[in-house]
């Protein structure tokens, strides 16, 4: 599949500079352009690599000034990184899986849209509804009465438990566990514990994409709660009556403890972790490995540390941090000095 | 399905205070409350929601004193936190399953009890012996030579190595991963490394659970050992040959290193590291994100921090930690009178 | 199964003292010795050991000296880790899985290599070439286009997706994620994100092994590289463009974000997060849940500390921090001797 820069830029309404008629049959990044491949310049970071890669064709911003001189063509659009996301949907070659595969397992009391896919060894559970283009790969579990909305994609081996509901358009990435019970227990009689049944479920809305071996459990009462268009990495915990606002985007093995609240356009780091019961602004910000023990009131706050505070004066702490040996010299000279000061006396 | 104050008392050897006959047919957190919602109020911190709450009927201490207007219909009892555990369980709507399903795979050397459910696309090994009542949802694998207790639940995608022992009444939440291979390797002749075989093997006392996508590796040589009612949340690492005792709690992505002994009645937060090779003495409490780099050998020590220690002396560094630069400039205000002190001279 | 003293020397070229024709049917550590047990020395702390274990067989380094009586006979050889790994492939037993057991999906257009395992339940995609001799237990998902070299082993519950290619004599473990889409979106029009595809892959090269439940994202564009010999623990993510150099060992529930390189020989702890986009040179150590924000580009560097820093100082750093409010007080008193002798002044 060979495309020429004439019909890239008219895919993407670009102006190019060079010629129309080099062709590319693979996209790389432009540190390591080929011959062939169409690559792009979205970092300025990255800027000197368009004096050297050895690619074909570099997709650039209109507003883009280059001060030597550039062989490859370059196609001028408004945005590098979104035309590329736009190009690259055109050339992705997903698995194409239609229909239902044999030795699959649906319930004859589930309801299944039009053109769903069902892979092999998946099982779908009595009661559950599934929306329109929904792909369903081997191996997923969907239990009793789960709904599902349309042009969704679960991949193979997604687990999601009785009663939960997943919207429209939503991704479940392999290994996914949607709905496990909770981490609830009550004392008991000894030193052991006796578990609080689970029976409340996990609400998806819609736009919501879940990584790899991520883990969501259910609400203990109610419901966990992943609202429109959040997207979450890999290994993530996200624990029973938790609530994550819209838009909200979350780094790979982040944990967030029970029934803790997380606004709208957050963006959390990875391998933090939020204890339980506590509410976070809109717009918050979390550095990586961050550990938050308190609620944040304050909205577009970025806080570090664990325990977290403010990043500003965090990293001025740690800066100091860094220097505590010398520091501790200065101190016990100043300590000896007064010292020799009463001896003199 | 609704009941009455009356009916909820009943089975709770509870008091009655107000209407035995109003009616119940969900139920909420206090601070949610909504008629026809049963509730309970447990931790003192949410009793002012006593007074506010919608809710319809609401589970108290014996020993509660309250001292306003309530409106909904109270039932006293011991516990309201247990009796509300004791209440779900006879409200839980789990999937109900019985019986082999279809399309699984049962190996004719393989032993099953009475009353036992085994999915579609579950597993079952040569050798494998299978309590009474025991269910196994679709997409578990249960490999060779394991043995299972009786009751114990085990969720789809779990999958459960050769010569694993489990108990009676545990729970594996789906995506656990049980013996697989410790990560041992020894030096080989370059800078490459030689697997060390892992024949040892897991075991899981009585009423032990397990989270979603927790894994537990087999031991080197003898056995990586869970002992009775501990509670694992979900995404926990427990590496080859650790051993956990009785009723010990550990919260989500902690992970325990290679041969680690954690003692009985401990509480470790989440996202802890626990380097291998320690002794962790009974009731240690540890912070969440601690990394915990020496035994422990004082019975009911808390702590805190990487590297943890003893949670008072922790915090109070930490308080200093956050005004370093303060104490910094401090320092050196010290440092100039002196120089100005010479100066004068 | 038993063998005497003089046979397991014969396996290992080892020099006996003692009884050559004492007999061992187990294995153990040495600090558990029971009769009729082998056991080995490598780790000179145990030594003690040595004079009290009730094991029948010591394996120990022909350099090792002691200084007491010594009860059990005693093997002499060059690496006694290294002896028993040897001797452990001999003794292990693994189930032995052969041919293609029924109820497995094979496309017709995969190709299958000689003596491969097939178990129940496992998928296997469009255009798929797998190597000779390789086993791919129940419940295992491989997407169209994967290509899977000789001898690998791949336990149960593994999702390789398309066009990922796994090398020779590699090893996953349960519930291991390869090739799920790179954690990449491009804001949208509003406070919404939009998905960038992610169309590159993933390469494992040979004798890679990867514990259970480890995640390793597709590349967005180009590969996520795994180069030879590579050791990952469990629950590690590894994000999309990663690249890990040869015989590089990393821990459990480490995490390493988008376009970071990783030279070879590294030794990486457990929950360690490093950011992306950054070089880490050959041979670098980096300790458990440390926080890596910057490149490390001296070989043989080792660091600590979040953010990370070289590992001398920050201990150093770290003595200082647990008698901050000792040091306080101390600068505290100075203040006041200086008040005091304002005051006398």
């Amino acid at each position: 599949m060979k495309f020429t820069a004439r019909q890239i830029a008219d895919q993407l309404n670009g102006v190019i500079e060079g010629s129309p008629d080099i062709t590319v049959h693979t996209v790389c990044r432009i540190e390591e352009g080929t011959p062939g491949a169409l690559t792009f310049l979205s970092n300025p970071k990255y800027q000197p690599y368009v004096y050297q890669t050895k690619a074909s064709v570099i997709l650039v911003s209109k507003k883009a000034v280059f001060t030597g001189a550039i062989t490859p063509t370059l196609i001028r659009v408004d945005d590098p990184y979104q035309a590329l996301a736009k190009l690259l949907t055109l050339v992705e070659k997903q698995p194409d899986r239609k229909g239902l595969e044999e030795m699959s397992y649906i319930h004859p009391e589930a309801e299944l849209g039009d053109g769903v896919y069902v892979g092999a060894f998946a099982y779908i559970g009595k009661g559950v509804k599934i929306g329109n283009r929904v792909k369903i790969f081997p191996h997923v579990y969907i239990s009793d009465d789960v709904v599902i909305g349309d042009d969704t994609h679960i991949y193979s081996g997604v687990k999601i438990h009785h009663q939960s509901h997943i919207g429209n358009h939503c991704i479940l990435h392999s290994g996914v566990v949607i709905g496990g019970d909770g981490f609830g227990f009550a004392p008991g009689s000894g030193m052991n514990y006796s578990k609080i049944p689970q029976i409340g479920n996990v609400i998806l809305e819609d736009h919501v994409e879940v990584g790899s071996n991520t883990t969501i459990d259910r609400a203990t009462i109610g419901s966990t709660i992943i609202h429109q268009g959040v997207k979450l990495d890999n290994l993530i915990q996200v624990a029973h009556n938790v609530e994550i606002g819209a838009n909200t985007v979350i780094a790979a093995q982040t944990g967030i403890s029970g029934s803790t609240k997380i606004g709208k356009n957050c963006m959390i780091g990875g391998q933090v972790g939020i204890v339980g019961h506590l509410t976070i602004a809109d717009g918050t910000r979390i550095a990586a490995q961050s550990g938050v023990g308190s609620s944040i009131t304050r909205k577009g706050t970025t806080v570090q540390g664990s325990p977290a505070f403010d990043v500003i004066p965090y990293q001025k702490s740690y800066v100091v941090y860094r220097n505590l040996p010398a520091m501790l010299k200065r101190l016990e000279k100043l300590e000896n000095m007064k010292l020799q000061k009463r001896g003199d006396g």
